[in-house]
């Protein structure tokens, strides 16, 4: 397999969790996104939405969208799982991942701070009370979600990490690096080190990607 | 079952079609979003982070995120299914719904408007111009994904409708809504008319609703 990777990109570091947690082995290519590499015919053909990551099987296949990309690993390298034996933990571990894919960090990827500051002259520090805003609302959700709750273990559904960690871990990488207070979500912050205390996260972060600026 | 719902959410309105495709019978309960019924105690127990739609299954079961529900309609009630039967295939089905779910939806949800309007002084026209942005650009992705791909079919994926159709046509009722002009997504289009003719869909559109106001 070959991951198109980004470091900063934090649906690419969901895809590299999972790849990890799942002992996969794969080849990297690194797709620049400020240098608009994205954008390269090559790329699109690959990827027609032009975004990171794509994930590229043995067989030629061309994945893309990170939900969909560790759903598909699920369904073809099912060991380890990272998801759970029934129907209701599955829908709530994706629920999970949703609540941070689809609320939390649409609003606050590149492409939208890029189109408040150069598009509606916001400025830097009302782009980043917009940032810690919807990290807050989104985060508060999600703790509420585990909380509490009895399904919640060690990590987000049980002992064992899932889908839902895999996503966790990115966001929170993003809203240190964007000052978010993250005091008032005690279990995100639990699970988060749990997380980043697996051997199998060894090398997945973004200041350890080999196309690494930070 | 029980379905929580708004008629104006588009994640609700997913869900309606999906059930209607599998021929699902529901009752439904309304959550007004204006009137910020999802902030009572008794829908935050269902729902801790607020949100529409809210699936309750017979066994009691409450489920969140459209994206979740959809994939726990089709594993516990497999026909007709709204995936196709290979993992390519499938993920192929996925991406195209977060193509939507994550990269369209999210950036012009109600909340989001809202706090360009209160928040940020936005007024309404460069609301509107942020809005047709993010159509403009994701159907654009979503196009290219789909014109020209030798699985599309009559649908999103192949002849039948999928999980990728019932994400599509909520999000083509909006942008019709917020006067976007669709003619550079013909296929996006055509896919969105083949839907609303199936007399599966009847009743499931916003308008048709009982707590509609439109």
């Amino acid at each position: 397999m070959k991951l198109y990777s980004y470091f900063r990109s934090s649906a690419a570091y969901r895809v590299r969790i999972a790849l990890a947690l799942k002992g996969l082995d794969y080849e990297m290519d690194f797709v620049h996104l400020r240098r608009k590499e994205h954008r390269s015919d090559d790329y699109l053909a690959l990827n027609p939405q032009g975004l990171v990551p794509t994930l590229v099987d043995d067989d030629g296949t061309a994945l893309t969208q990170s939900l969909a990309i560790v759903e598909y690993l699920e369904e073809t390298r099912p060991e380890p799982p990272l998801l759970p034996g029934d129907a209701a933990g599955r829908a709530r571990v994706r629920a999970l991942a949703s609540a941070i894919a689809c609320e939390i960090h649409p609003v606050n990827n590149l492409r939208v701070l890029l189109y408040l500051t150069r598009e509606m002259g916001v400025d830097d520090e009302a782009k980043n009370v917009w940032y810690r805003h919807w990290v807050d609302e989104g985060l508060t959700g999600l703790e509420s979600m585990l909380a509490g709750h009895p399904a919640t273990g060690r990590f987000c559904h049980g002992d064992r990490p899932t889908l839902a960690d895999a996503f966790l871990v990115p966001q929170i990488f993003n809203a240190e690096r964007f000052g978010c207070d993250l005091d008032k979500f005690p279990t995100v912050r639990r699970i988060n080190e749990e997380m980043l205390a697996l051997p199998a996260l060894a090398g997945t972060a973004p200041g350890d990607q080999p196309d690494s600026e930070a």
